[in-house]
């Protein structure tokens, strides 16, 4: 079963890598641009078959390495 | 309106950051974990009101900036 990961950084919290693309997409003439975040995807392939289960451990592995939940906060979907 | 890009790398390209995550994940315990995969999520927060264009405008963006298109496949939500 697949767990899908989402982690952004918490609203307030400094991006500036979205930053440097949001004026980085400004340099290639997109305009009407107000604000960029960036974020990561991690796809957990599990063996769990049970969705509790894996939503469960996929949130575990979330709290414990894949998002530092003081600056970042984090979903998990299952697929 | 908000435009979000998820870029993934595309089915058989090599991902040594899941890995490494993969590898620490069961360093740290956690184990039925078969596959881990990771990609990027960019929140664009766009003046435009129009869904068609602001879905066109996040689209473009991604093949000419967000996206490696050799290597990365994309696909943008509204959000």
């Amino acid at each position: 079963m697949k767990a899908v990961v989402t982690v952004k950084l918490k609203p307030g919290v400094l991006d500036p890598q979205g930053k440097a693309i949001g004026h980085a997409l400004e340099g290639l003439g997109f305009d009407g641009i107000a604000d960029v975040r960036v974020g990561k995807v991690i796809e957990l392939d599990l063996h769990e078959t049970d969705p509790a289960a894996a939503r469960e451990a996929a949130a575990a592995m979330a709290r414990r390495l894949l998002a530092n939940t003081v600056i970042e906060s984090f979903d998990v979907t299952l697929a």
